[in-house]
């Protein structure tokens, strides 16, 4: 039973479509059933909808692609929307095998379904990345602010050392209720843009560059020092954590 | 002019309180000054009120307390509100001997005046520290969500080794509109609440701790791989951007 | 000679079965032996049965199959139990070759055989992980508990951003003698555990994570820096060091 | 109620000393009171001695000698053992003028007071120090120890660098439950006891050297890469930590 | 005999004014003595200016006023111009006890002497700031390239969170032939103007912020990483090496 | 339109060459065009020659050999000339099949095309290295700095552990306009070049080395130390952008 | 012409078995030579035995293997010996083509031929290793005293975990005359050897371990903290330099 | 009895001029002591003479005064001679009260008394450094030398920057026996001294820079990476160990 599944229960009570005693059995049912799934391998929280909104996301990451499959089946067979980041083709291929629709994202290396009714977050989530190469991360932001209900816009390749890039784009900036910054190497950007917007700014470092980037670590530390105020900064590459928290501000 | 001021100027001028011409010539008036105020040591941003919301903060840190008072100073003159972080006892005694009315918040270790409307954000900004060694940091990000017009809740010395003083608290947790956890040791605090709520989740880091906390780096490091989702992460000690953040989330 | 044989002649000796001319042949046979086996590439500590309960455990990390399956030949001649770590499955096929009873634990990365009395510890380990992805290191650290000779108790996937998982089995830790904490990204699970039981906590961080994970630093330093008494920690991936010193404990 | 005196309230139950329902009112009254007591700048853990076996004890560091004191007296109220570690001497005097009996430890850097029947742990702690620098963390270990219950043995300046030191004291070694080793520099004490005992080691680094020490990281880590088995590791410094941990082990 | 001196010198000869034969004896005169002086605890490098255009500069850090003081004296008695950087107020009094001319820039924490022909630079060195506590810096370098013959151009307090400060003051930048940009936290500053300039950017990162700046790393490794082509860089605080590389680029 | 087109459509104009309309005309088309080139995964900055003259330089590490292409085509389309760095044998070939006339560099990993006037530096850009193994770097950044319009002078393999070859080629070195010093390992060949030297000083760390070089931050951090003035620093085996710089300086 | 054959010639002429002007031709032959060999990708050096007792040795790493065949054959036709090290087996091979008389040690990774006459060193160079795996880096150190003309002898596997099978060789340990200390992990063996023995100890950390050990850095940290006198250290898996200092001391 | 006084003992007896057993008795009685002196807070070492030819040397570091006035103390009474390294004046003014005759370095901030014979070393050890501000560890470096009976020879302030300075000083370099060279900063001076010389060199990292130099991790890299062969490195600032080891190597 999906959040919107139980304010229309509750709706129809107060209407008088179901009378009580029936809703009552019905959210009984569902709360009777454990709050997760034991695989043995892993336990599927099956409540986190009702706790977080959106339900558990897989992470492909260190799993094989059976596990990742398993996980993604009950998540399915529940009636929830599926979420799977760093997946690699293996496990696209393994997971479309038993969730035969689920959709595989190359570019944001992602596999998604959505079902149910997801709400709709009320504005739009901006997406701007520094570079070309930090276009993966990017995607994994988007296709992941997609799934959660939110209306992606994608700004691509503004990063400050051509900054008539960005400033060009000065309005689709001011437009949106939340934005996402995606850079590598000296991760600037999010400052430049911190300074421009009042709306809050997640900044998402990557791992592009070389030598002293350090894998990220220099836009990293970059980012968290930003002289600009209203900026949250997430783990190096984690495109879908960045669009997790601007979900859960663009449905507050 | 402050944001609040011009939305009222331009009431009046809907409702026929002023007339355009007049209105017109104030606001002319407004803008003819230049967007900085430029001090030699130190340009004073004047427009920020009206890019962002909130007047230029003073960092304390790094500056005479010569130079923080006379930035002070001009910010006052200017009619907005006053904000200085990392103040010193010095740096306190300097800027109130130029604007008087100022309060020294000695735990917070920041200095405060409230000048004009000050808008109100939407709900509560729930402030968690897991330490009693947290508190300059907490505080600091109390004082700046206050004066920013924000509603604050503290929440203090919940720390996960004792977890049932978290848990007896979760209704508060569950009424907030944003969280900023502060913490210091490993900083697991924001994994915690963040799989608990399903609003934005803002961590602070904190230096506290010896020896291998390497001054906050280790709770730095901790938040910035929280399994939660729905978490994000600001400097070391940065209660004051927490805040902003939060406040830029609850006005939106 | 095993400990445990050691002690059954003695017990023979004090009953009469073997008159003490013929026990003392036997030990002074065993003790005429070196202390070591020398192979050339290495010395079989032959003796560490003695001192320390349990035979030398081979690392398979950075030493070729061939030698791999040399020392464990040796140990395996010598009447003692085999544990091989960090096993490549060219590694076990060369160990079976000559070992041929020895099993292949795959999820474990493990070779193992048991020979002759293996004392008993006294209670359960209980090896709790955060994530699916740390099944390896957790198994790795059930495995060498088990052929130590304890009662282990697995409980896997209850990492904090669900906490109700963990909770959920509050009355299993409760019972364990000793507990393992395996855990990756921020290596939150050991504070909160530790917090929970009077029993010793043994904390293992894990590679599992990117970005700012740092291939277990973050977990690692996390977990130095536990606010909760009672842990401490091994090195990162060590399921092995973790389960030998949880032996130590539960043999005591 | 400690642990105790709950364990000989059932056993008068038992023996008919008291009924029934009088010991029920005792017990209903110690469960009626919170599980912490809140003073604002800090929760006190009041049931921790029921979960853990030991009070709540005060880490000084980053705590003003008032706030200390108002947390030890509350502690002590509550007719629990008083343990306060990093105490400076202004934190002690602090404490002093509200806890009259407490002993200043000052090589230790602690506070303590015992109240109420401790339960006694089994055998020896053994901490073993490298040199005379590490000597305020072996102290700390030391009374931590003591304070808990347990009889404590001081083996110190036994660095590796004349080995002759500590294999002069073999016999020490052996007859010890735990053994807790401080040492600073390379940090190679550990493992070569690890090597020698047959019982949990746990390792302390400490912050003791210069240059590449790095304040103890060099310790650190070259404790948590020990090539022995049956050693754990603690934070830099932890003197305490470890004797927690060891009292655990010995309380078993 | 600084380069200017030998310059006319040869002017004169090829002119007339001084036969050859006097011009040779004082050509032999100054390469008689030796390419260093030898203080004991110095060896003054006294060919330095034929070398490399300027005189050995003094950089204060680890030497006693004593010391400075001394080398001070016979860098001046050689007719050759004084740069004392990082000097203390203690080495700044030791100096002018000994060389009553030179003058103390407090804020640059730098002592000069000009003296004899210093070749002037062909353009204008502009030294921009990110914010008022670069100062310090900022000052090292503007004195330094003073001193070596250059014009000055400061521009102070244009950080990125505030870009149109920075915007503003386009047409200095472009008038420049060389700039310095110093700039603390983030470092971003360099990335922006490089991409707005095409004259070379030297980078100096500051020490200015707190927690993971980690006293300028985080500007360091931005401005190693910056996406602008153009930037080079030099240690963090190196006020004083950025203006030595202008001069020489300027000087060209 | 290049700058040099620029440059002799107005000299025409001068010389009446041109009428004034026409060339109006033509230069209002050039502006018309957009500051960027849209692909979607890029914006190719098309006024970057006006603004820095030398058009947009394609950094291949991270990006596909299709948009790699896709971005040279856009680039040799507008008559500009093309460089791409760090490309991969894939890249090379897609690149020449959409711009048959492009030059692949192996040793340097650069492609290059040469169009219109490259306006000429006006001195020697001398790259020196350390080792054979520097060589890629030294490469790359002589294949920029030629494609940008400098001559070259190579001076290879003249390490500081046998002076004598590089002092064999100290006239060399003093004939130079700019100096780029590639090394690995230590990095000690900077500060002794340019303590040799009085002109600028370009110094690249390369990743050449293993153990406690780590990757090349030995070199980057002794090379940002350099006891020599005049040295400046790029990024970790960033040929590219030392020549970048050179360029710029030669060009003045 | 190496050393010993001048030397050789001077006893000649003293003996009368060369008259002075014959032996003058061939000394000025040899000194009219360059003192490097120009191949392009490398200078030679050729002079380096006369300078330090040994010609240039090859580093395998980041060369391919036609410049190593290169640079090896010039050196073999000089006369002089050959010590290639991290040579691949294709360099081997390369090598081979040119200098077929070459041996490749394969578990040395290294390439020698010995030409001429080695001057013998005084004693014998004792290389110590901690575990099997460190045996490549233990070899390569052997390889190269051997091929430098010292008397090796090998203790191998003897880690301070297992203390007897190092004090069951003390005897070997008293009679070396320089010991080399190999170790990866803690690396404490250095510390335990350097306070047995009254000669030099070479320390060289390895890469062996895994998590904390960090490449090797653990292991590099502990020997330069080592609390024994007597201790140097050289870079992490760096076998040949250390091997090359205990040479130059046995030569003295 | 030092290890002259029982090689003179042994020679008495081969002339005659002892029997025996009065030497027996003499040479029991010495060995009958313990080979420490147990101080409660230290062992001090009493064997160390005959183990390792200089008796327990005192680090200052961590110690109260009183704690080394005892050591210091103890091993004077005991005959031998006296090193106490980093001595604050408070260790000195408590070492004198009770060692009268010792002598109080300032600038090695070392403490030294003769005692006995010390056996003289064969040849000279030369320790170089860099720049002024290195002195205090060479000088802690020159002082152990000499008490250990090296001849010492200083050759001060020449870094690389002004290379003739340290070429001017060729032959000085080529006499000495060992060659320790202190260096901050980049740490370069070692590769260059290393590629002169033939005999070992020592290399000692100062933590002399600022900034980028980490308090000496630059110089250490860079001396761990150098490219000359004949390197080893000690801790940095650890002047006295690498006289130690020359120390070492000048008694073969």
């Amino acid at each position: 039973m999906t959040e919107t599944e139980l304010q229309r229960l509750l709706d129809d009570v107060r209407s008088g479509a179901i009378d009580a005693e029936a809703a009552s059995a019905r959210i009984r049912q569902a709360l009777s059933s454990a709050p997760f799934d034991d695989l043995g391998f892993a336990r599927v929280d099956t409540h986190r909808t009702f706790r977080q909104g959106f339900p558990e996301v897989v992470l492909g990451l260190g799993k094989t692609p059976t596990q990742i499959a398993g996980i993604s089946e009950r998540i399915v067979a529940s009636g929830q929307s599926l979420l799977v980041t760093r997946a690699t083709p293996e496990a696209a291929e393994a997971v479309r095998s038993v969730v035969p629709g689920a959709t595989h994202h190359v570019d944001a290396r992602a596999i998604t379904l959505k079902q149910g009714d997801i709400p709709r977050g009320i504005g739009t989530v901006l997406i701007a990345c520094a570079g070309t190469a930090d276009l993966p991360v990017a995607e994994e932001a988007a296709v992941t602010a997609d799934v959660m209900g939110n209306t992606v816009d994608r700004l691509y390749d503004v990063g400050v050392a051509g900054l008539h890039r960005l400033l060009h784009e000065h309005r689709r900036l001011l437009e949106a209720r939340v934005v996402i910054v995606v850079a590598g190497m000296e991760g600037a950007l999010p400052s430049v843009i911190g300074g421009l917007v009042r709306v809050p700014v997640i900044a998402v470092p990557t791992s592009v560059g070389y030598g002293a980037s350090f894998e990220g670590l220099a836009a990293l530390l970059g980012m968290l020092n930003s002289c600009a105020s209203g900026v949250t900064v997430v783990n190096i590459d984690n495109g879908f954590g960045a669009a997790c928290v601007a979900s859960r501000i663009n449905h507050l």
